[in-house]
């Protein structure tokens, strides 16, 4: 229980004594001049490795990986009431993971820079390890991704935190990663792409544009502070807003008591229906295939693409791959408001086809900008957040998507108080809740989503 | 606050001013004699109202209700890694609903005796509310389920539980309801099939073979009677057994944290896969489907029939539908163990075809007997459960599935007392929880099992 201690350490310590934070910017910095990564569009039918199935999906030659399929899906909820659209599907879950280890009292994180070919700034600050099952289980070259037999011979008392996380249900049918982290005793050779960083520096990075990968901000949003406080801690480090966040992650009960949040979503999981099917993507309504792309018709919402990929690094790699092309911008932003003296979050049932149980919880306004965003009605609270006023606006980020299955897509993250006035009355299918109902979902795996994880993963205590 | 005295009450009052026990069961008696319920096997082209479609899928003519479909099922864990088979599929989430009310400080559930064609003894007790949304929403005779109104109005301060939870993983797809119990303040009209009833007496009654439904237990499982007590409450009422079991239901940690159990299922799910897809009924290998049912080659597991039900009694009820009928009793038994005092279950991490999130919590033993059981290796502690003596059996009683799909079938529920000698250690698919522990999971929705939960809902504290 004398480690308690390191994690709030790590939270706290900015001043990193192993990695000054400005030697790990220039780290990424040179990282991405050394680099050079060229994704080139090619035609589905010269994409080395994958085919097109009788279908019009695209599947790996070997069956494994990820194959994009097309889904019809009919609901009763929302506006649209069915809709075909292609999507991703990769049944596999997989292993994002950070290894952590003690220095002087205080707990670090090992951390990759990676490449991904989606990225709009080639490297990112990523977890110890990315791997697939079938990166990891069926590995044909014999070539074991960096440190993934720490995670595979974990005994159950060094397992800081490990829960079963979904992905972006507009994108992906119920694909899910396995967030863990495990603290290591062991000395652990750090190769060359990788750096001991603390929590308190990881959260600086998130407040730079695309820096910290979606794969890092996932794993660390599971983190329960409070769970490493003990009656002795010195708060005294915390900042008032970060003594706040404490505030509520400690309060069971705030506008609503657990078993309501939980009947609130009962109710709306019972009331609205959600079916999906697969159907063929040559046959999917509103979309066609050409041999250059997978697109609706309107020209909105994304397109899959192929894309030959080249990294020059140390080593030349080279493969194909398909990639999902964003047609807007997104924004995800959470509205938080005192109510008792407690910050509470508004959070929004958000039913996406995708999702593993119909509906999963997320930011207040999470949505497309532009043209979608001119040509409908704009989901509640948008227009709110879009005006509030310079010092009401805590977090505002562009962050990345996944940029090993998304090409260049980045949201705006943003955090926003809401003033006195804000009502307290909801809408249905939102609600508030205290941060510590908040980890409560996230514990119990597949509740919040990744957008709202992103964005509670860049909340700062010091 | 006050009211929750109210709870503790009905749990521990088994003698009840308003409908004495042997009264009640005298009145269940006589709706048994009173009612008579022919159910008489059909070919299935004559069901009325229902179909078999291209596939060889029975489906009811308005596309509603439920339909029987074929299954293909991998996966990597367990013995057998591929099999076909007919399952029930069912996508709706129907109403599993109480309505509690207090009198004179007691809390009186409304239970109902209910006619089931698929009962071994046709009428068992129910909740106040049975009822698919094909059921309650869309009703052509206009015809609506007794008391629903109660339920669609309730305001959220008088919902005591409200719980999305899954029924049996091997015969439906994904299948769940929502398990509900309402307080009301006004004053209930109480209709002929109606009566009120403490817990303390249904708990009695689930002492009785085949009396309690399986609805009723899978509702009532869900109440956490730790959340009534007060630091006043007076517990010379509760049997020393309802005391420890009350101490387990307080802790927290046992033998695993929390966040150990939670990483433990976690690793579970990444490290075995569960892939379901349909698959016409008459291609199932090892299956066919002839005009009167729709069986396995071996004349083991179940078969699917069509049944033609009449029901006299105040009126004539009349009507087809498929009924799954099992060729083989089954066996759920949970072994507990006090481990540095408190009470543990030994819970197995059960993968079943229907599961909704590949593993599911089940009891130590949950299998099928018969030429089963004598053909294959028995799975881990049967033989211990069988064998126990006397005086370590807890409870052991032959409880009924729903008696509207499955066709007379009952499976024995069993407690079993470990005795000093019985190992800590146990496969790598058990695991030791506390009663906390249990409840725990089973508020976050889909991890206790329909037979898990039949089982907790019989532990008496009186």
């Amino acid at each position: 229980m004398g480690d308690k201690i390191q994690m709030i350490r790590s939270l706290l310590t900015v001043e990193n004594p192993i990695n000054d934070s400005a030697e790990l910017l220039d780290w990424i910095r040179r990282r991405n001049l050394e680099v050079s990564v060229d994704v080139k569009q090619i035609p589905f039918s010269e994409m080395a490795g994958w085919h097109i199935d009788e279908d019009g999906c695209l599947r790996h030659d070997t069956g494994r990986f990820f194959s994009v399929q097309g889904i019809h899906v009919e609901t009763d909820f929302g506006f649209v009431s069915e809709w075909d659209q292609p999507i991703i599907v990769q049944p596999e879950i997989g292993y994002l993971g950070i290894l952590a280890k003690e220095f002087n009292g205080v707990l670090y994180f090992l951390m990759q820079a990676k490449i991904e070919p989606g990225n709009v700034n080639c490297v990112q600050i990523s977890p110890t390890l990315q791997a697939t099952k079938s990166n990891y289980t069926r590995v044909h070259n014999g070539k074991k991704p960096a440190y993934l037999d720490y995670f595979l011979n974990v005994s159950p008392e060094n397992v800081l935190l490990d829960q079963l996380q979904s992905e972006q249900g507009a994108r992906f049918l119920r694909k899910r990663n396995r967030n863990i982290i495990i603290k290591v005793d062991d000395d652990v050779e750090v190769l060359p792409d990788f750096r001991w960083m603390t929590i308190g520096q990881i959260k600086e990075f998130m407040h730079y544009d695309n820096l910290v990968n979606m794969d890092t901000r996932t794993v660390l949003s599971g983190i329960e502070y409070t769970d490493y406080l003990t009656p002795l801690s010195d708060l005294s480090c915390f900042s008032p807003f970060g003594k706040d966040l404490l505030d509520s992650a400690q309060k069971t009960d705030g506008v609503h008591t657990m078993s309501q949040l939980l009947s609130w979503l009962s109710g709306l999981k019972s009331r609205y229906d959600l079916f999906v099917s697969y159907k063929p993507i040559d046959r999917l309504k509103g979309w066609h295939r050409t041999e250059m792309e997978i697109a609706n018709d309107s020209g909105k919402y994304f397109r899959v693409i192929g894309v030959q990929v080249c990294i020059s690094n140390r080593e030349v790699q080279s493969w194909n791959q398909p990639l999902v092309q964003p047609l807007q911008q997104g924004i995800c932003a959470f509205i938080i408001k005192k109510i008792g003296g407690i910050y509470h979050f508004l959070v929004q049932a958000k039913l996406e086809c995708g999702n593993n149980d119909i509906f999963e919880l997320a930011p207040t306004v999470q949505c497309l900008t532009g043209n979608v965003f001119a040509s409908r009605k704009k989901p509640p609270f948008t227009d709110y957040i879009l005006n509030a006023s310079k010092d009401h606006v805590l977090y505002d980020v562009l962050q990345s998507e996944e940029g090993g299955r998304f090409y260049r897509e980045q949201n705006r993250n943003m955090i926003i108080e809401a003033d006195g006035n804000f009502p307290l009355e909801v809408p249905e299918h939102y609600t508030w809740m205290t941060l510590n109902q908040i980890n409560s979902f996230l514990r119990f795996n597949n509740y919040l989503n990744i957008q709202a994880r992103s964005i509670l993963s860049a909340l700062k205590y010091n």
